[in-house]
């Protein structure tokens, strides 16, 4: 994935509509009109948040020429995944912070254990 | 994690120099000015950046008064991972049905079997 495609992805995730529109065609393809229901929102209104996530390519549109259903495409979401995951080990490292706090404050533990336990990074 | 707090942070990650930010602050605390170097960027423009990311709470500010150094704090990134993951089973859906076209394109291969690898979705 391009910078630019993180780009897009990230910007379309950044929003509660349209994460839930993607939730919504998680449990199946839907049409405008049924995906604009449960919302409280004008079809046009939807049908905008709609082309900010085809610009992203978290959902495509179906063959049916009436209902034009949409469906969710989750490859983007797996290479935003892909690139938050390289960050994993610096919140762990803020876990096992945690931990030695924890241990620390724990009554009886010598301290050349402790000392053993800092933080990673 | 809130919805807004979601929001903010997607917001903060759609940028290709913010995620820079972040890479660089992963391999080190780093001043303001040590953070603008690498970007050919005024020192104004990185503190917008920065202003974004410490609204998301992805980047903080340490104590040394002269430096202010920048922190990466990987918490929110860990709570999009996880809001990320829930939509695993869809790209992993995507591959099977992958795996399964080219297990038909196989030649040599029973009718039978092919019929069993369809969608998951």
């Amino acid at each position: 994935m391009t910078p630019a495609e993180l780009d897009v992805t990230f910007a379309a995730l950044a929003d509660p509509t349209r994460r839930a529109i993607l939730a919504r065609l998680a449990s199946g393809d839907a049409s405008v009109n049924e995906l604009a229901e449960p919302f409280e929102m004008s079809q046009p209104a939807i049908s905008k948040h709609l082309r900010v996530l085809e610009r992203a390519g978290l959902v495509s549109r179906g063959r049916d020429a009436q209902r034009r259903p949409r469906r969710l495409e989750a490859r983007p979401l797996e290479a935003a995944t892909a690139w938050l995951e390289t960050y994993r080990k610096y919140w762990e490292a803020n876990y096992e912070a945690l931990d030695a706090l924890l241990a620390e404050m724990q009554p009886g533990k010598k301290r050349t254990r402790r000392r053993k336990q800092g933080r990673t990074r």
